[in-house]
Parts: structure tokens; C-alpha cells; sequence
């Protein structure tokens, strides 16, 4: 005879069969039905961050005298399992779903109870002993418990970003020491401008790059502010302040986060800012990255009919059927990520805008696109970083000629001729085809010591000294 | 004694091992290090897309006489085996990836010949006999293989798309016709207004979603054009004119699309105005869906202190704190997949716009999102459709008493008293909580019959008739 | 004794001064104290459109015998004067308004009643002789009033701008001819790829373009349905269904459009997507223009330290410190103009979402940024294919040295040495900077005449005949 | 006879006639000629700034001794005219140029030099005294001109922004006071949930938005680093050292901000992440803004058929053909402006990102949209607060019936008698249109007693006491 396979489980709204051997329960098993959009999991540190926050809860909750021990020791444990990414494939619940992220904290109140049943020795399903809103719920909401849950994950992976950030920084700066030295012609509008060093342009990007981090590092601080103990919209009905301070202090313990609690729980609940805020400063710095990578792409174009200024590392063959080409990969890979991280901003912005009254039930569609982003960016960053920026070398050859060959160099001279002047020796070395230089020596403009001192390319790429 | 478990491949930046029982090769091995992008694998659609080009073109050489019968024919048979849904395993390549889908191409190209080699009794890596570029990739180039593919697979997900849209529309038809006679108050600026039939706002919603098919049907057009024998640039190069036509051909018989060949391949080689045509059309249909979304969630809110006007069937508890919470999860999914499908259609256009001479590089993140929209409006479509839009009810008590104590009606009375006189009525009937009918009864500015007549609030709803 | 200067006006909400000699009444000047917004006017084709309906809806209620000939015929007289560019100035509201348009449309009942009332030698401000709610507003509302305006207006700019792509279309099918014989080495992924003649380029250029004209084109139908007869929420109330086709046919009658009414006025009063769905076709458009100024920009990159290989006609000095410097600033207004275009596409966007029930009241933002973006693109296509496009030259020089040092076209050699030889040789090339021909060459890989044949650089950019 | 109404004016393309009353110069007159796009002129504020840098410049030039005193004074006095909204009139350039504001620049230093000249009681044109190039623009470039006077602009737009904003945070304030005893219902999903205080909604209101404004005043300071000095790329050629602190102090001087010197010029002078830094605070206030304009037109929706739980104050009759029609226009300006914003900081990223090198030739069209944004912020925060927010109204008998009649209150039983309990009775009260307390009361679950206390609504909008 065959064993039951499956177990009944109640709600409010009927019941349902639930396989006999799941950890999750008849919410879960509702809302897998209902949103069928993506077919993604939840990403794991969120999975793992509503497991944090649980546990925090049901320590507070004992702490506060309202849990017993044996149930609340039993979610504790339940908990920790998934925090170390056991279960997680318990969690059915699509990234985007409706209902404020009801159904993945219900996902995570279930499975937790259900393997807090088993470690007590007692059956699946019993939620009469650990129920799922009862105790693992106790004292929340998913209106704070989803909120908080995704700022413990957007920190975990901001700061996992911001460490690969920090050494495609210092990857900048090796390259503007070591690229110090050789002179480039400056471009703007894409036409040949005035000599400058490409040590200096690497420095430059190290300066917005720079700027990216502290950008990013100032979005977090806002991450910190939580929203326990807020309940269903902010009023904290159901939850004590003891509580409220417990359970900070619990997940600042388990986290190492200088965590704290927003003043204004009404608004915390309610308000997405501050991730519009995390997205905008990763919106930025993607901005900025693609046009480095741009920049980089275009210096690297040729190898015979483009710029062909410096090479990057080739990683791969770039044709499927021209022999020999290598292509800018890494550097392509920088601009897609920045289309994806500018197109997630505008998702997040849009689901931001739509929050109504007490709250934002567009959060999971917001959360889906800001993980993305921070996991992106980070993934885009270290392959970028290691396999093409440590990896850039010059064509100092090159470099040089196109520095000779300038025109735009006659802009040394106006101080001295004029710009009306130093125009028409533009347009006649342009037109004949000569050199700056020939042609003002040629026309005995000024004395060839002057001339030497004013068109040396390396005195340009700085700021002219008093004489 | 152990066997090798590793395999040594070639290509023009040197060698690596690959696992011995491994399909893909090389140059997928590169490009899984190279692209840790996103972490999830290609559309399934496109991979099974990418073999169909495969199948055609190996089909197409064969009939051209430039590929041999047997290792044409293990090609087909490999590829076969992908359109069937197995060594989807062996596609590693992120979605976002640099090189424009040449590591897709050659992911394919590489599991193809593997396989190929294995149906021929051969050893896999053994490429002298069947080449990843020079059998499987012949005649063809990354920059035809992977639109045309695209192109496949968004054609087959447009359809499953529009097929979702088309019972949607209809359960539409089906509420406007149920509800035709249900009296409802009109609503502009959030603000009381005349009134409407419920129907007709179903009717609206029909409306509207219809011309979305038709705009969605319409771009499909623009997909089914295909630039096979464009090869690397659109020139052609290495593929004969009779190929073109028998790859496309081929490709018509195995997937019933009534494809050509696009006029001018270089333009079709480096534009991406068809996906960015598809993706506009997909981002007009979910404004539009959102705002109906919306005016659903509003006339469901309550349900004591909201409109109440009508009840989306429950599919989940609302609250993990709050019980007997019902909300229209169903709806917000739909506002949220809106979210998302506008938010790609920015990726989508930025990657669009950076295309650059003969090859847009960075189609790999603008496919990878066109899919996804795709994807998630047929699921969340069909959810919708099935758990929300066919089973609404409605609350006629409720629609009826706003309907009777409207304001708005002195508006009929316009064109008989004039805009100033029923202005004060409007405003009487404000301040004293009075019903239009009574204070014009009561001044006796008209004849009760013809009061009756311009009240009829069923009147309201259809232009008025000549008398 | 001085005269009065002001007159008192009265709404049901009071009263207010207005100027004597103002032709716009107190609502307008509510407005216009509500509303300082962007400082800007409304476009003078929605202020035309406007007078336009009005002068059609006094005919029709004429027709219709609601009107009463003395008064509806001021109300005409008026209207066309407006029409005719005068009295713009008494338009006050500013484009971005609340109230859905009703302040554009009081703005033009309110001009056009006083000067009706002027016109029939009454004083304005007269309103019991001729208003602006009961006489020029009559069976109309702002809800079919400023859709129809707005339609009316983006019609005319649309066919404007129409008239100016298709003379910048037959510039690039110049330029596609004048350059057909023209090689120029093929780039991908900005890497030298193989060759191809650069009328082939502008011929893509065209081919896009071309279907931008016609997708444009295409949305310019939907405008054609107009809601005229809808009222306030598309039921038709105070609206005769005979007034609904005379002043339809009499606006045909005065803009030779050809325009029909909406099947569904419910429908065609509360949804925009005619807007969205023509403002997506101008935005692809200016992705792909986006992309074309950026390949004419690089192609003109230099003078000497970039491709230059077609020279774009110098308009304006380029530097205020750098002498002789030519900027592309004539494609770089294309790009800026994409820019805000497809910045309005992500307003219109919003303001579209945004729709509620019955009425989309963020029409005035929406509409602002359409008529913008029409405008702004004729005039940009305009300035660019005068002062840009039809002046375009051509490096031959440079042009043919880039084909010649090429490396890519060993790709040629593929189908007769296969893929792994002709890698070797475009290594070696690359590495000791010797050409391909002179490599195969030195091996004896093919004959020479096969070798001729084969890298001759005219032949690569068609596809290969049979032989 | 006739005198001679224009003059000849030169540069190194040719020469052009220029009206001999017109202060601008042969430039400018290109430039309009060129870009006929818009059809606006350039920000007011951008003007001055444009002349306030000039200023300076020519101050920091006669204080290094490179420009004489007679020119350098007429220059400074030339200059204060149009800081002091003079001439503005001459100035012709389309917001939207080519040229990175080339135009922009060399617009001032023709009118400038033309004014200088006739203070002088030299004639217009005569450039060889005092020259656009050489003298109003000496030691700088339009590179360093440009970013430092669109600095200077958001500088002073972004203040007056501020102290709007300080303003309409105040009025929060002082609703959330004067609202702190007003019970309501609150609402998440737009499903009724459990009680808060109206002040508590008001509070948070100003809780984000206090919020914004310390987001855009941190974005304030990185607009305080301006890079004069920088020319044409950053290198600083031709500009002393001196120059650079001498300019920098007299802009201090003049302008009283904490202005500083980029520490990287180079840097400062190719990015533009200072302007998407400010964008996207904008962004992110209008986002919040709309939401809670969304807020607030939800709750006074009605009269009779919607929430109608405050009142907006009347500002204009809300409809051409519904009379007594009264619509929230003021909040729906506000919706109407978000929209704006966050299209323009579209076009500003996509702006942004098109930098290439040293320069972002894209910035006009960014600063276009920059000022646009900062100035209909202002304009519509200025008149929401006065005509809107400052006089919001409650309708507490209709609030307090919502809370009565309200479900959601069994939320508070949980505690004490388990979320499955409380559904049964939420479930009856729904379904037997029975009061909670009823309910309860009829079952006996617990005392009067606890009840009273349980489900006082006041005791519900605040945390738990001890007991």
C-alpha cells in the first residue's frame, strides 16, 4: 500500500493538496499558480536575507517573552539552514508577483515553519504547534519583513560591489602612472584638439570612477534604515517598541550592519527612496562607464584602419568567419550592462512612482531590477577588470605620430600671433598638407626658440608656467 | 588506469582543455570565463532558433554542392536534436555577453559539430572532419546567423503572445457584454462626472487592447524579412546567391514563417529597427494595460472604504498580519510586468542607438530583453486572463447608488437652463447634500416629465436622439 | 475722467477683474495664475487646431439648428481669425496645465466669445449675448475639443515633417548613387572587417530611414479618428449624433485631412495610444538617425589622428581658443535632437500611463511634448540636410589605403584554404605588419591569378557569382 | 542717402553680413542659421552666467597683465549689462547647437566685444581693439566657459529650488500638526488595512521630502567645482595658473558661492556627472511628489462617488460642459511637471553618455533640459504649495466613518486570538455586512473589555504599550 503523497492544507480562501515532502505550504502553492512571469527564482541574497531577518524575529519575539522557546529555538535553526543556502530551492515564488512581496515572505514563513515542525520532531503541516503567521510571522509584516529583507540584500551586494569597484579603481590609477609619460593628441567632437599625456585620460577616468564609489557608498547609508516593528503600514499595530529594538539589535549582530531604525516608520513603509536613490547613483556610474568603455573601444579601433592607440588583452576570436579578428568583448560588455542597469533604472523608477497611500505593492518588480543591477554591475566590473583594463597597452608609435602630425597645436601660438592668425596657418597646413611648424617657420612668424618652446607637445599637456 | 577527462582544443589565441564529454569546445569555454555576466542561459527559443539556422543552413550547402552529403547530414540530424529540446545544457553563454552573439553562434556551432562528430562514429574535437566555422558556420557569419535566429525566436514567441492576447480580448468582449446594462458613474480627474455603462468601459478596454494586437501583428511583419547570405557585413562575401535562397527557403519549410530575404542586407546587417518597432509595440499595449490595471485595482478597492464597484475573484490571502485581506494581486502583476517591459524597451532603444557602422555589437542585451517582454506579457497575460479578468463580478447595488446620488447629472440639464444656472444647482446641491432632481423640483425650472426624461441616467450613456 | 480699464467677470467661483482690452476672460486668467509653469506659450498649431474645431462646431450646431446663425457666424469669424495667426497672443496658458486641456479650451471659448461679441459690435464680457461655455463650446467638452485640437495639430507637423524626411531621404539616395563606386573598408565592432563600397553605406541609410518615413507614416493614420461628438466622457450626452457628422465634415471640409470618427468614442476619449504609438515611430527614427550621425561623425573624425574619409561641409568655427578647428556640429545636432526626443517618448510615455476611467488628464504635458518633438525633428532633418547631408565629400585617397593595408580580407580565402589557414595568415600579417596578399603569396598557397581574383576588393562587396 | 545698415564681419570660413545695430557678431549669426530648432533662446540665468564668467575672466586677465585695463573695463562693464538683464535680446543661439556651446560661448563674446567697443566709442565690428577671441575670451575656451556658466545657472536655479521646497515642507508640517488627531483608515493595495491619523500621512509626505531636499542640496555641492582655467581640454594650455585662482576668486566674489577649483581639469571638463548626479535627485523628488500628488487626488476624489476624505481647494472650474465640476488641478500640475522631470533626465542621461574623449559635445541639450527641470520644479512647487497644499481641508465625518465601518481592525485581536480566528471573523463581518465588534462581541472571544481596548482605533495608530 501506498503512502500519502501529499498533505491538506488550509487558508481562508479553501484548501489545497501540498506535496507530502515540501517544505513550503498552501500560500507558496498559490502564488507559484498565480505568477508564472518570469520563471526565475527569487536571488539567493534575498532568499537569504528574509531567512536573517526571520530569525532576528523570532529571537526578539522570545526576548520579548511573546514566543516560546522551543518554537522560537526551532525557526532559529530553520532559518539559519537557508542562510547558509540550504532550502532554497523551497522557494517558488517568482520575482515578479503581486501582492507586495506577501508571497515570498508567506514562502519564507512556511518553509520555516514547516522545517522548524520537522526539527521538533513533529509532521508537516501541524500548524497548530509553529504556525507560519502565528510565530514565524509574529510581530511582522511583509510590509516590514520585504523592505527589510531587500535592504539587508541590496547592502550585502552593494558592498560585495563596491569591493570589486575599489579595484577597478586602483586598476585606473596603475594605468594613469604607468601611461604618464606618453603624449596622445586630445580629441574633442572627435576631431584632433591639443596634445595631451594618456596617462592623464586614465586619470580622468579614475576621477569619475572615483566619484562613481562615493556615489554608490553614500546610497547605502540610506540602506541602513530599516523598518521593523512598522507591521502593516508603519503604526507598528502588533508589534512592542521592546521588540522593535530587539530585533534591530539581533540582525545588527548577525549582519555587522550599523543598522538602524527609520524615525518615521509611516514613511519608511511607504517610501521607496531609497533605492531610486541606489538605482540613480548605479544609473550614473554606468553612464560614465560606457562612455570609458566607448573611449576605449574607439582608441583601440583598427588595427589598420581605425585608431589603433592601445590594444586590449584579446580574449577570444571576434568572427565566426573572418580569420584573425579580435574584438573589444570586454569592453562591449561594459556598454550592455549599462543599457540593462539604465533600463532596470527606468523599471524601478516606475514602480517607485506607483506606490499608493501605506505602501508600494510594486516593490518586487523594483527589487527584481535593483539586484539585478548590483549583481550585474559587480559580475561586469571583475571580468572587465581582469581580463581587459589590467591588461591595456600602448602603441606609443602611433600615439606619436598622430601628436606630430597635429594641427590643432597652433593653438600654442595664439597668446603669441593672434587667433586670426594662427587661423590662417591652420587652414593653410590643412590645405597643403604641411606642418605647423614648417609653415610659421617658413613665414618667420617668431624665433625658432620660441617656436620649439611653444609647440613641445609635453609642455602643452600642462599649464604654462610663468616665465 | 583513469581515462582523460579533458580534451585539448585550438583556435587562433591558443588552446585549452575542455571536459572530454563536453559538446561545446573552446570558444564557449572562453566566452562562459568572459561573460559571468547575469548567470542565466539564453532563451531556449533562441537556442532552438539557432539550430533551425543551423539545420537550414547545412541543408542549403548540401543543395549548393559546397558541403558533402554525410557531414551535412550528421549536422542536421545534431541540430534536430537541439530544435528538439535537448543539449540545451550545453549552451553556456550568458545572454549578455560582447562580441554581437558570437560566442552564441559558436556555442552552437561548437555542440553541433560535437555532436555531429559523435553521429558519425568520430571523436569529438576531431574538427579536420567536421568544423565548427568550416562546416557548420559555412556560408554564414555570426551577423546573419544570430539576427535571423532572433528573429525566429521572436517570431514564435509573438505568436504565442498574440495568441494569449486574442482570448484575453475576448474575455473583454465578454465582460462588455455582460455588463451592458449595469449603470456605473463616469469618472474624470478622479472626479464625478456622467454617468456610463459598465460595459462600455469593458468595451473601452477591448478597444484599445485590439488595436495593441493589431500593433503588435503588424510589427511582427517587420521580423519575418531575413539577411541570411548577408554574411559579415551584408556583402555576401562567401555565399553564393543560390545559397540565399535555399537557406531561406529550408527555413520557411521547417517553420511555416512566410520569411524573405530581406531587399538590401547591409542595411539589414547593421539596423535593428525591427526589434526596436516589436518593442515599442510591446511597451504601448502595457501602458495601455497598466492604466487599465489600475482602473480595475480602483473600482475593486475597499471594500468598506473604497469604491467597491466591482469584486476581482480572490487568489490568495492578502496579508501575512492582516486576515481576510483580499488584493487584486492579479491586477498588480499586470502593472508590474508593465514596469518591466517599459523598462526594457529603454534597453532595448540604447542598445539600438549604439550601433555603429556595419553591425549592431550590442544585440546580445537588446534580444535578451526584447525575449523577455516578450515572454512575461504571454504569462502574465494568460494568469491574468484566466485568475482575474474572467471571473470579475459586480456590486450593482453599489454602482447604482452612486449613480443616483451623482451630481453630475445637472449636466444634461445644460441644454435647457444653461451652463450658469445649473451651475448653481450643482453647487446647492454640494453644500446641502441635496439631490439634483429635488432642488430643480423644488425651483421649478422645468416640467417634471421632461425632468424624468433629461435624468434618466440610461439615457445619459448613449448620445441624445432627435426628438 | 479715466476710462475703466478692467472688467468683472464671474464663474461659480467668483468673480475677477479682467483687463478691458483682453480678449480672454476669467478662466483664462485663473489659469494663467494657476499655471506658471514653464514660462512657454502653446504650440500656435494647437492654438489654430483649437479655433479650427471651434469654427467647425459652431457650423455644425448651426447646421444642427442649435445655433443661431448671427451668433455662430461671429463665432466662425472669430475662429478664423485665430486661424489665420492673429490674436495668439490673448492664448495665456501655459502648455503644462492641470485640468486635462480645459484651460487651452476656456482659453479659446473665452478669446473667440469676446471677439465674436466684438465683431457684433457688442462689448465683451457680454456673455448672456454670445458665452463661451454655451455658445462657442456648445455640444462640445475639452474631452473631444482638445484630442481633436491636438490631432489636428500633429497631423499638420506630421505631414510637415513627412515632406522633410522624404527630401533628406532622395539626399542619402544621392549620396547612395554619387558614392557607389566608392570602396572603403567595412568595420565591425568598430574593427577593420572586409570591404564595401560607401554607397553601399549610404544606401542603408536610406533603406532605414525609408521605413522610418513609413512607419511614421503609418501612425499618422491613426490620427485621422477624431472624437468629435464624444463630450465629456465619450457617451455623447448634450452631443446630437447629427452634430457629430456635420462637424466632422466640416472639419474635413477645412483641413482636407481625411478624417473619420472614432468607433468607440468611449474608447477614443480616455486612450492615447495614437500619441504613444506616433511618438515610439519618431523616436525609432532617431535612434537609427542617432546612429547614422555617430557613423558620419567617425567617418569625418581627424584631420590627421582620425578616419577621415568623407569630409562634412564646415559651418561655423569650431573653437573659440582652437584655431582653424571644424566641429560635425551639424550631426551632432541630430544626436542632441535624439536625445529629447526620445526624452519626450519617455514623458509621453508616463503622461500616457497615467490615464484614469474615463479621461487621460495629463494630456497637456503628453500633448507639449508630441508638437515638440514633430517640430523639432523637421526642423533639425531640415538644417541637417541642407547644410550637412547634400554637402558631403568624399577622401577617395584615404579611403582606398584603408582597403588596401586591410587584413580582413583573408576572409576571402576562407572557402578555398579554410578557416585555420587563413587565421595563420592574418596573424602573420598583423604580427609583422606584411600584407596578406604578399603572405599568400610567399607560401604559394593558390595561384596567383585565383589570388587576384579572390582579394580583388570590388568583387568582395557583392556576393560571389557562380562559376 | 542712406546709411549703410550693415557691416562685414570675418572669420576663418569667410565673411558674413551682420546687422550694423546688432551686437552679435558673424558667429552667432551662423549659429542661428545653423540650428533652428526649438525656436526657444537660452535660459535667462545661463545668459547672466555666461556674462558673469566673462567678468571674471576679464578681471583675472588684467590682473595677470595679459589684457589691457581700457579693453579689460569695457569688457567687465559690457558684462554687468547683461548680468543685469540687458541685451539678453542679442542673444539668437537655439538652446539646442552643435558645438558643445560653442555657439553659446562666442554669442556672449561677440556681444560683448561689440558693447565693450561702443563703450569705448569704438565702432561695432572693430575687432581689432577688442575681439571676441582674443580678448573677451582670452585664457579661455568654450570648454571651461560653457560647464562653469551651466554651474553658475543650476547653481542659482537649484537654490531658489531649495528655498520653494523649504517652504512646501514647512506647509506638510503644518498639515501633519494640524491633522495629527484626524483618524483614518489606512490602505495598502487600495484595500482598506488598519487605522493611522492623517497627520501620520502628512508627516511622512514630509518625511520623503525633506528627503529630496537633502538630496538635491548634496547634489548642489558638486556643482560648486568649476574648471576655468581648464581650456580647451583640461590641460590648461594657454591659461596660467595665476589666471585660474584669479578667475575663481572674482567668480566668488561676484556670485558669493563656495565655488572651488576640480581638482583633476582634465576630468571636470570631459564629465558630466555633476548634471546626472542633479538630474536624478530631481528625478527622485518628482517620483515621490507624484506619488503623493496620486495621494492626494485619490482622497479628495469624489464628491459623492469617491473617497472624499479631504478637500482641495477650488482653483478653477474644472469643466467647458459639467457644471459645478471642481478638479484637482494643482496636483495634477504636479504629475504633469514628474513626468517632465524624469523624461529630461532621460535625455540628459542619454547626453551624458554620449561624451566621447575629452569633451561632451552633447551638453547644450543636457543644460536645456538641467534648467528646464530645476525651473518647472520651482515654478510648480511654488504654486502647489499656495494654491493647494497650504489649503487642504478635512471632511472628518466621512474619515471617521471609514474607520468605523473598517474590517481591517481585527488585525489588533491577533495577539490574542490567532490569525485564523480573526479571518473567520473578518470573513462574517465581510460577508454578513456585520462590524467586527459585533462579531466578536456576539461570540464571546473576549471581555468587553479587551475589546474596547483592543479596537480603539486611536490606540491602533501607534506601537503597543507595555502593559
Amino acid at each position: 500500500m501506498q503512502e500519502k503523497t501529499t498533505r491538506l492544507e488550509y487558508d481562508f480562501l479553501g484548501s489545497l493538496e501540498v506535496a507530502s515532502d515540501a517544505y513550503y505550504g498552501i500560500q507558496t502553492k498559490r502564488a507559484a499558480e498565480n505568477f508564472p512571469i518570469t520563471g526565475y527564482r527569487m536571488h539567493p541574497e534575498l532568499i537569504r536575507a528574509l531567512a536573517l531577518v526571520k530569525k532576528a524575529a523570532a529571537r526578539a519575539n522570545m526576548a520579548c517573552g511573546t514566543l516560546d522557546a522551543s518554537c522560537g529555538q526551532a525557526i532559529v535553526k530553520a532559518a539559519e539552514e537557508i542562510i547558509d543556502g540550504r532550502l532554497h530551492e523551497q522557494f517558488l515564488v517568482d520575482p515578479i508577483q503581486g501582492g507586495a512581496g506577501t508571497s515570498a515572505n508567506m514562502n519564507a514563513n512556511e518553509v520555516i515553519a514547516n522545517r522548524a515542525l520537522e526539527i521538533c520532531g513533529l509532521r508537516k503541516g501541524d500548524y497548530s504547534r509553529i504556525s507560519p503567521n502565528n510565530h514565524v510571522n509574529q510581530s511582522q509584516s511583509t510590509n516590514d519583513v520585504f523592505p527589510t529583507a531587500t535592504r539587508l540584500a541590496a547592502i550585502t551586494l552593494t558592498r560585495r560591489l563596491l569591493q570589486v569597484m575599489r579595484q577597478m579603481c586602483q586598476e585606473f590609477a596603475n594605468k594613469a602612472k604607468a601611461f604618464d609619460d606618453v603624449l596622445k593628441i586630445g580629441r574633442t567632437h572627435l576631431q584632433d584638439a591639443v596634445p595631451i599625456r594618456l596617462g592623464q585620460e586614465f586619470a580622468a577616468y579614475q576621477a569619475v570612477f572615483s566619484r562613481d564609489i562615493a556615489r554608490i557608498q553614500r546610497s547605502l547609508q540610506s540602506l541602513y534604515a530599516i523598518n521593523m516593528g512598522a507591521t502593516a503600514i508603519g503604526t507598528g499595530l502588533n508589534a512592542s517598541p521592546d521588540y522593535r529594538i530587539e530585533v534591530k539589535n539581533f540582525l545588527i549582530q548577525d549582519t555587522g550592519f550599523p543598522l538602524s531604525l527609520s524615525a518615521d516608520l509611516v514613511d519608511a513603509t511607504q517610501n521607496t527612496d531609497a533605492y531610486t536613490e541606489l538605482s540613480a547613483a548605479l544609473k550614473i556610474c554606468m553612464i560614465n562607464m560606457s562612455k570609458i568603455a566607448n573611449d576605449l573601444r574607439l582608441m583601440a579601433s583598427g588595427p589598420r584602419a581605425g585608431l589603433n592607440e592601445i590594444m586590449l588583452p584579446p580574449r577570444q576570436p571576434g568572427s565566426s568567419i573572418m580569420p584573425g579578428k579580435i574584438n573589444p568583448v570586454m569592453a562591449e560588455v561594459i556598454n550592455q550592462t549599462a543599457f540593462q542597469v539604465i533600463g532596470n533604472d527606468q523599471t524601478i523608477s516606475l514602480a517607485s512612482e506607483a506606490g499608493q497611500f501605506e505602501l508600494n505593492v510594486m516593490e518586487p518588480v523594483l527589487v527584481f531590477n535593483l539586484l539585478q543591477s548590483l549583481t550585474i554591475m559587480a559580475n561586469a566590473f571583475q571580468t572587465f577588470t581582469k581580463h581587459c583594463l589590467a591588461g591595456i597597452t600602448v602603441n606609443r608609435e602611433r600615439l606619436e605620430a598622430f601628436v606630430r602630425g597635429n594641427i590643432g597645436i597652433v593653438t600654442a601660438l595664439v597668446p603669441v600671433i593672434g587667433y586670426e592668425k594662427a587661423s590662417e596657418i591652420a587652414k593653410e597646413a590643412l590645405r597643403e598638407g604641411h606642418s605647423v611648424r614648417d609653415i610659421v617657420k617658413r613665414r618667420r612668424l617668431i624665433t625658432d626658440k620660441l617656436l620649439d618652446h611653444l609647440l613641445d607637445p609635453h609642455h602643452m599637456t600642462e599649464p604654462k608656467k610663468k616665465e
